[in-house]
């Protein structure tokens, strides 16, 4: 059986909520354990239902938990794991949702006791919205969950693990941390950096430019302020954490829009229609794989102001 | 009354199949006449009932029209008018859905003829789809149009324009062409310059990497990719027509992704997290205006293989 006795989340931001949404929906643990920072997060946690205790304990939260999994920011892990460490119960599993996995691991597996299987896991999943009330049941589904296990790691709590991700609806792979740092600084890191930076910029100009940049935002922007608006602890953490890799991907980005630059300069119109009918092709790609997706559309701020469901992104 | 006897369209791309869908529904004119330069394209804008009259024959097409809207690629714009210049009824609207406008302005009004009132127009809509199939009725749903006529323009002709578009459901402002251009090099020209040049980025890496990036998209990259998936010929003529603005707006995003690469450098957390603060901001202000908008969820490639409604972007 892939069921739990008691899962501990520790946070209960986007990603905690929506496991827990899953474990609740699919009954994947008797109990479940919130850990959060203040009595007031505790007290949204249970009015919202999504634990059946919620502490700002972490010694209670985990005790006797079979499960627990750190959904915080992963700057904050390091420390998590010290603090845990004698209170993890022999032969639970301890795994994470974080979007960097080589630091992670260097952070957290100093601090696993004998007897508690670690295995690194990150959902490639989310919206930009967070907090307890931003988590739903279908966030995973159809979605990729990386696991990144050590050398080590018992073959049956991979497996156990893998099993409760595929229950929440989630395809498993699982990955090397480093291939999966590279993959994710390209695929996650650098985009959000861009799109930070996009926004950054237009908050910059003078104020009636800015005012108009806002109004007439659904021309690409509106979707750059979408990503940028991501959690800011979250994104700092990642950004700390995976350098190495977001700082080589952003190298490679800055010599390729230097030649973009130059090929407008020089209005080089051949250059640029062959660049954009190649990342084209990227596009049919990606929707091939089935993973083009498609925004939220049930984020209550846009259907009441529009109702309108067929609402498109803004060509140009 | 704001119908008009005949509407001639130039081009039946997304932008002009979709004002054919409106016409249509809306009962607009009364006659729609398409210009293409294909027979077969003429062919399939029959097939898809978007016109009473399709034809490779300019002369054809925009004779006795009360209405002809330029809807190709803006680099096509000044032989266009040149060409049609002697078959333009006297007392005709010409206009256009173009991206930038100051250069259209002076590509196209040498050639407009005495008698025909030339109005540059852009909606700010679209999706990356192109073609006569991409159209539909909804898409100026609750978006702009921007008008920028020139000084001279009878009043009359620019609120009959008005009223066409707004009973295609879009919402009308007039403004300079020069502040257009500056304001769209932001919103529009700049988001979509950024996310080629990071698509094609992820296309020259390492094919093994690549096709991992690919795989697991669903985490900012895709949503670059659906960017950059839109028509290069379009997305060439604009970045060579609005070349200073672009240039311009690109050179500050330039510097303020130096100054985030430094912060991640010298792993200056303060810095970033204070920038993905602001940044946030710039996003409650879009949703705020209604525009925040999510893609268009009835891309039957998308609908087919993930029939899941609520299909999140991928958050990290």
């Amino acid at each position: 059986m892939s069921g739990f006795k008691k899962v501990a989340l520790v946070g209960s931001g986007l990603i905690g909520s929506s496991i827990a949404h899953n474990i609740r929906a699919r009954q994947l643990a008797e109990v479940i354990a919130v850990i959060e920072l203040s009595e007031d997060r505790c007290d949204e946690v249970l009015r919202l239902g999504l634990a059946d205790i919620a502490t700002t304990d972490l010694s209670i939260g985990v005790k006797d938990a079979d499960l627990v999994i750190l959904c915080t920011p992963v700057g904050t892990y390091a420390e998590l794991a010290r603090n845990m460490s004698e209170h993890l119960m022999d032969g639970a599993i301890l795994s994470d949702v974080g979007s960097v996995k080589a630091q992670v691991i260097s952070d957290v597996a100093p601090h696993v006791p004998f007897g508690t299987q670690f295995i690194p896991g990150h959902p490639i999943a989310g919206t930009e919205k967070s907090g307890p009330n931003a988590g739903f049941r279908e966030l995973f589904e159809n979605r990729w969950v990386i696991l990144t296990p050590t050398q080590g790691t018992e073959p049956k709590a991979i497996d156990r693990l893998c099993r409760f991700w595929e229950a929440c609806g989630a395809k498993v792979e699982t990955m090397d941390a480093d291939d999966h740092d590279m993959v994710l600084a390209m695929t996650s890191h650098l985009p959000h950096l861009i799109a930070y930076s996009i926004v950054d910029t237009a908050n910059k100009l003078e104020s009636s430019l800015k005012s108009e940049v806002i109004k007439y935002s659904a021309s690409g922007f509106r979707d750059f302020t979408r990503i940028a608006g991501s959690n800011p602890t979250m994104w700092r953490d990642i950004f700390l954490t995976n350098k190495s890799a977001v700082l080589d991907t952003l190298s490679r980005f800055n010599e390729d829009l230097t030649v973009l630059q130059k090929a407008i300069q020089d209005s080089d119109g051949t250059a640029l229609f062959e660049t954009f009918t190649e990342t084209r092709k990227i596009r049919h790609e990606v929707v091939e794989q089935g993973q083009a997706g498609t925004f939220d559309p049930r984020e209550p701020d846009e259907v009441d102001s529009d109702p309108q469901v067929l609402t498109p992104y803004g060509g140009a």
